[in-house]
Order: structure tokens, then C-alpha cells, then sequence
């Protein structure tokens, strides 16, 4: 299939692989909260098959059942990228993109949203993926390696224009260029900020919980999270056993998970008040614009924190245009991929927000540094107010995982956007017919 | 599989089984819009199978290409029914809905919208056609017949209590009752007022756009809509062409299918307001909440719908509080079903906004024809105002089609959702193996 093109030999996709790989973590009640008490992390992984180099690899993070329905939105996107050239720029990754998103009839099934978006997510993620990996870069130096007119390109502005243009991104991206080669060095060197929140299930009963976060602030973290909600006596215990164990200077997020109405976040917020939380995540619905806008003045100075279920970049720009959140929490699965990330970074930085990822599920603690790093380097140039959720666990089914020292992710170096697992990995937590599935204690997950 | 109760048996639902059924539309260019110029007009077909007595019949309307991730989506329900008491009443739906929704691993692909939403609408819809199937009646008899405890009973007021409180809901019903008798005769005597959308896709030329239109004017319509927004010097010249065959009295709504960022949406319905448009549809992204209430001011008095692509209840609510919609447009295959319609009708109630249902597609108009009459008999009961949409094709596919007569709506009065396609149909159209695929003349679309 490989074309020559004078001196260059012209690389093609040739298929989309896809396979539903599940995780069975409900047997320990890790990633436990107030709305998911028993999730098996999964992922519908995708493989873009090329006929000569690297091939190049995205998912997208679920937590069961359903992954089979994940596993079918990626397949369905197969027409639009077999048989294409291998994106090696910005121009190109932008019209897969585009055309992705385009597709008038799966445009139906969102538009923009649930389980085809974030299949064409998948998508994109793994064709970023294939284009850094030959370009021979991680994903965060190939996408801060771009000019300015041609990280404005990548955007779909369609929209945004009442709150962000194009004259207006690139006028951000301008001015963040001075220093880049100074950010990168110093990325390289000390690393990006993260935060722990594997101490904070809320399946973990209070001794777990206390020993893990003692063990985080061993390890050299400033910030946890506790996940709350479901019952306010025992969030009200719980934050005054960390606080009584960490005193008042580390920071404590909370997270809710979307448990509450509106009425009712505002008085549970405000009884959590005297254990200073530094962030109240998720406090009702994420499709709930004005909700979080009434919550955020209610709550003041309390932060409110969203965005692991918002579902694109026009639900963004309403939660930033209405104050309804002062932290935004991008997500690399949940939108679709790197290329409405960006937008999404180029939004925060016009309103002033800090962007602190979501992370943890699977593989999103190595898809989202490569975002915070690019946003750092390119977009804002800055590291205040700042940091990366972090998760230990399920890295070591990737063959480029994220790693923390000292509380900080190290800056990845290995060429692409991390997001290739083992195959050994693969094999065996294919789902249902894997040997972790097959052989397992309890039984499998329906359906 | 039926079980001796005493008396009675109780019936239970033994599969959920679900098809993949297509129509070739896009061969006529029926159907066609701004955003949507090829659409095959789908349906992810499910039918509730029960051990004795009639079964249930529910879809998902969809445009083509992924109706088979929507069956997928439908296939990974049926744990949640399958075995399951056939629901009678009021709480086994409102349980059923719960459950449905409730699913925390299934929940993350939505959560509430997009593909795993919809899935979940088509479930419950058809167990709505179960319930009232066996209780002899149309699905507006039968929900209209319900008392106003047990239709608040049916909301999920998570997420609705700052803008609807269950004792708001429960005022509104209770001041609807003295009505109900004499609006069900009334229904029965002179039906619902419909309006035509059929003359106006936007892949039509003038002269049988011309034509169409006054075939529904002589058909009794006094109101029709016509597709806009992809080139305003053709969308001047299509209105004109209208009021010139018409005359001023006629309603003449456009709908631009998300088509424009809220400043060309403000110019271009700006320029098109000499020509009286009675309603403009769907200006911007449906997620657009903020963007819809700035198009409401600075076109007011033209009015703003919108509905058919709005994923939820959260989403209604907040196009309501911030005056973004002054027609609402609810969708039989959206959002999750009967029960967040009902939902949906209450909000709509509680902000005094009309409810002008989408229809059109496959099977939408047998649907919501019950939904706008248990309005008009137990919700609202008015008809100002409200108008159902219309369009004529793809009825014959139904066992309980829809009707209008002399531009109404006629009251269905066969038991069910009006739901049931004929076994013949469904066999012919299948996708990919329906006689109508293998052998058509042009190719089939790719999955």
C-alpha cells in the first residue's frame, strides 16, 4: 500500500482495530464514589493501523458495562480514517478531525456528545498519537513545537465566536511564545505539579483513608481529594480526620460527583466551609450551566471544580462565560480528543481559569500531562493555581506510563501521547474472553 | 415463564430484542437541511417480548449511519428488563425509568445523553406501549387517566427542584383536572393542530418547494416551515417565493438546524424578519443555553424553539430559566423516554412556554401525538399556541399510523405508543440484509 512521492514514501491507515479491555477494580472498591460505588475501569482501546512505521493508539475510558457499546461507536468511525494518509501536521490532524466530527449522520447520534463523541475522541487521540510518534516527539513538545497560526487551525471554532475568536487565540498563543524553549526546559527538568486523590474513595474505610494520605504527603504531594456526597455526618468526619492528620496548610479538594440539586449543594457546601476545601468538585449535574453559576456565588470563595463529564467545548465556554466554574478539569476522553482540547485550553486562558486535568481511570493520567505541559509551554505560561489529578494505578499496563517524584509528574520524553498499552495487558483483560475474565473469582460483569 | 398469583398471572418480559432497520431516504433527498443534506431515515427497532399477552414496541430515530451503535446501545439494557414483571402502573414505569438511568457503569457514557440516553428512551418507550397495550388504551388515554400524585410520581427531580418542586408539579396537574373529560372529547371530536414541514427541506427546488406548500395549504394547514441557513440570499428568495404563494396570514416558521455562531444567527434572522417568520429553529448549538438566550433578545419578537436535539431534562430547564426558548420542541427519541417527557411538559408548564412537539422522522409523529394531547387533557389544557409537527411519509410503515385531517391531528385511539412497525417492514428494510439493501441499485451506506 505504501506509495511513492518522489524521495518520500507516503504512509497509509490501513485499519481501526478496537478491543473492549476491562479492568475487574470493583473487587477492591477502587474508584469508588458517590454516584459509581463499583466501577470496573475499562477501556474500548484503538489501534490505527499503518502500512509501514509506528502505529498509533488512543481509547476511551469507561467503567463497564457499556465498554461493548464504546468498542462499536469507535468501529463505526473505521469509513473515515482506513485508507487515509498518515496525519503528520497540523492541517492534517485538523481535517481528520473536522471530518470526524463532520460526519452528518453519526452527527445525529450527539451531536457532539456521549458515546460518539468520544469515540471520535478515541479516534483523534490515537491519529495525535501516530503523528507524534513519527514525528519522533512526546505529544506535549510536537504540539507546543507548532506556530501559532497553526495551533489556531486546529480549532473549530464553530460556536465559540461570541466568546472567543480566532484573532483572540492567536493573540494568546503569541504571547506565550517568547519563553517556550525556557518552559520546556524547565518541564524537563522539575516536572509539572500533581495531586493525590487515590486516598479519597469512599468505599475506603477512615483508617485506609488516613494512612493513604499520610503516605501521599510522604511521597511529596500538597493536595488530596476525598471524594464526599453520599452522607454529610461522615464527610464532615472525614475531612476533620485529615485535617487533624495533615494540619491546615496541604490543600483537601472535595468531590461530589454530582450528587446534589442545587439547594441542596449550596447548605452541604457551606457545612464543609470550616474545613477549608480548597475546590468543591462536580457539585450537581455537568449539563447544569446555571446551576453551577448559583452554587459558585453561593459557595464564594469556595472554588467550584467541573469538567470530567462535560461533554465539549460549547458546554465549556457556558461554564466559563456564566462563573460557574474557577477551576476547569479538562478530560482527554470525554471530548473529542486533542484537538477540541485545545480549544478548551485556549478558552481558560481567556477567561483566566486554571486548567487542573482529570485524571486516574485508565491511561488519563498519561494523556492529560501531555495537555497541561503544552498549556504551560504555549498557551499560558503559567503553573499557578495549577495541577494534575493523580491516580496509582493501572500504569503499569502501559508501556509509557505517567510517573510522579516528589509529588510532581515527571515530564514524558518517549515519542507519542502514551497512550499504547502492553499487548500482554490487552490479551489478558480482553473482555469477556481474556484469562483475567475467563478464571476470575467473582463473576463477570453483564452483558 | 408466567407465574400463578393468586388469581392473577403475572406476565413477565422474557427478551429484548432489537433491529437495525433503514430506509433509503437520502435517495430523494427527503429529510434534507443545512447540517443534514443525505440522511437515511433509521430506527433501532426494540421490542419488549413477554411470556403471555401483547409486547412492547419502542425505537430510536436515527439518520443512517451508527443506527447499529444504537442497537448496540439498546442490547446492553436488556439486563435491566429481561426477567422483569411487565410494568402496569405508574410506580413499575417510574421504577423501571430508575433503574434504567441508574445503571452507575452505564451512567458514565452519558451520563443522560447522547447514544446510551437514547437507548434507554427507546426502552422505556416501549415499555410505556406495554402498559398501556394491556390496559386497552391509546398511551394519552392512559397516562392522562393517571392521578396527579402518580404522574409527580414519574419525574426524576434530580437536578429539577431549583426550577420545579414535586408540590409545583403536583399544583399544576391538580388545577388541571376539573377539564379532563370534557378536553379527552374534545380530542376525540376535532384533534390537534398540526403544521407541515414536508414542503420545505432545503434540497428542494422552488418550484416543488412552491408546489408542496400549497398542497398543505389545501390540505387544511395554516402553518408550514421551511429549512434555512445555508445561504441567506436563498433563504430571502425561498421566503418570498412562500409569502407571495400564501399571503401574510399563513404561519411560516424556518428552521436553520444549529447552523450559526450566535452573531451571524442575530444578522441573518434579522434579515429574514420582513418576512414574518413565525418561529426560528434550532439558530445555534443545541447545547448552547446562554447562546439561545442571546439570539431570544436580539430577535425577540421572532420567536427562538428548540428541542429535537436538546439531550435532557437539565438542558430544558436551563433554556427555560434563562428565557432561551419561547417554543419548546420535545422528542419522542431523545431523551429517555415517556417518563422524562413528562418531565419535560411540566417544566414547560411551570414556565407557561408552549410545547410544539418535532416529528417527522420515523415513527416521531405517531409518537408525540400522545404526548401533546396528555398535555392539552392533564397538563396544560390548552392548545394555544401549540402545533404538532407534520410530515407525510414513512407512516405506512406503522400498524397505528398517524393521521391529520384538514391540518389536525386525529386522536389515536388504538391501545399503545402508536409504536408497532409491521413485521413485513421491518424484515424488508434490515440493515444490511433487508431485500431493500441487497438490492438496491445504489450502493448501501457504510456501516
Amino acid at each position: 500500500m505504501s506509495v511513492e512521492d518522489g524521495r518520500f514514501s507516503v504512509a497509509r491507515i490501513l485499519a481501526l482495530d478496537v478491543v473492549d479491555v476491562r479492568f475487574p477494580t470493583s473487587r477492591e472498591l477502587d474508584g469508588s464514589d458517590a454516584m459509581n460505588p463499583d466501577p470496573d475501569y475499562s477501556a474500548a482501546y484503538a489501534v490505527l493501523r499503518t502500512d509501514s512505521g509506528p502505529d498509533g493508539y488512543g481509547l476511551v475510558f469507561t467503567i463497564g458495562r457499556g465498554n461493548d457499546v464504546q468498542v462499536a461507536a469507535v468501529g463505526a468511525l473505521a469509513h473515515l480514517v482506513v485508507g487515509r494518509e498518515v496525519p503528520a501536521d497540523a492541517a492534517a490532524l485538523a481535517a481528520l478531525s473536522a471530518d470526524l466530527v463532520g460526519d452528518s449522520q453519526l452527527r445525529w447520534l450527539g451531536p457532539e456528545k456521549g458515546v460518539m463523541h468520544m469515540a471520535i475522541g478515541a479516534v483523534v487521540n490515537a491519529a495525535w498519537d501516530l503523528a507524534a510518534r513519527r514525528a519522533g516527539l512526546p505529544l506535549w513538545r510536537f504540539l507546543a513545537g507548532m506556530t501559532a497560526e497553526e495551533i489556531v487551525g486546529l480549532v473549530d471554532f464553530r460556536y465559540l465566536t461570541d466568546a472567543l475568536t480566532p484573532d483572540e487565540a492567536l493573540a494568546i498563543l503569541r504571547a506565550a511564545e517568547p519563553g517556550r524553549a525556557a518552559r520546556t526546559a524547565a518541564l524537563l527538568t522539575a516536572g509539572y505539579p500533581g495531586y493525590a486523590s487515590s486516598p479519597g474513595w469512599i468505599g475506603y474505610p477512615d483508617e485506609k483513608m488516613v494512612l493513604l494520605v499520610k503516605q501521599a504527603m510522604a511521597a511529596g504531594f500538597d493536595m488530596i481529594k476525598l471524594k464526599v456526597g453520599l452522607n454529610l455526618e461522615d464527610d464532615l468526619r472525614r475531612l476533620e480526620r485529615v485535617r487533624d492528620n495533615v494540619g491546615s496548610e496541604v490543600r483537601v479538594a472535595v468531590d461530589a460527583n454530582q450528587r446534589w440539586d442545587v439547594p441542596v449543594a449550596v447548605t452541604w457546601i457551606n457545612a464543609m466551609a470550616r474545613y477549608q476545601p480548597y475546590w468543591v468538585e462536580e457539585p450537581t449535574s455537568p449539563d447544569d450551566v446555571l446551576g453551577h453559576a448559583a452554587i459558585a456565588r453561593a459557595v464564594a470563595p469556595i472554588a467550584v471544580a467541573a469538567g470530567e463529564h462535560v461533554h465539549n467545548r460549547v458546554m465549556f465556554k457556558q461554564l466559563l462565560q456564566a462563573g460557574g466554574i474557577s477551576v476547569l478539569q479538562l478530560d482527554a476522553t470525554r471530548v473529542g480528543g486533542v484537538t477540541e482540547n485545545v480549544a478548551i485550553l485556549l478558552l481558560a486562558a481567556k477567561f483566566g481559569v486554571p486548567v487542573c486535568p482529570h485524571a486516574g481511570g485508565v491511561g488519563l493520567c498519561e494523556m492529560v500531562q501531555h495537555l497541561a505541559m503544552f498549556d504551560y509551554v504555549a498557551v499560558t505560561g503559567s503553573q499557578a493555581g495549577r495541577t494534575i489529578e493523580w491516580v496509582d494505578h493501572l500504569h503499569e499496563h502501559f508501556v509509557d506510563p505517567a510517573v510522579t517524584q516528589g509529588g510532581r509528574y515527571v515530564a514524558p520524553t518517549a515519542p507519542g501521547f502514551s497512550t499504547r498499552m502492553w499487548p500482554e495487558s490487552v490479551r489478558r483483560y480482553r473482555f469477556p474472553d481474556g484469562p483475567e475474565w475467563t478464571t476470575a473469582q467473582s463473576p463477570p460483569p453483564g452483558p
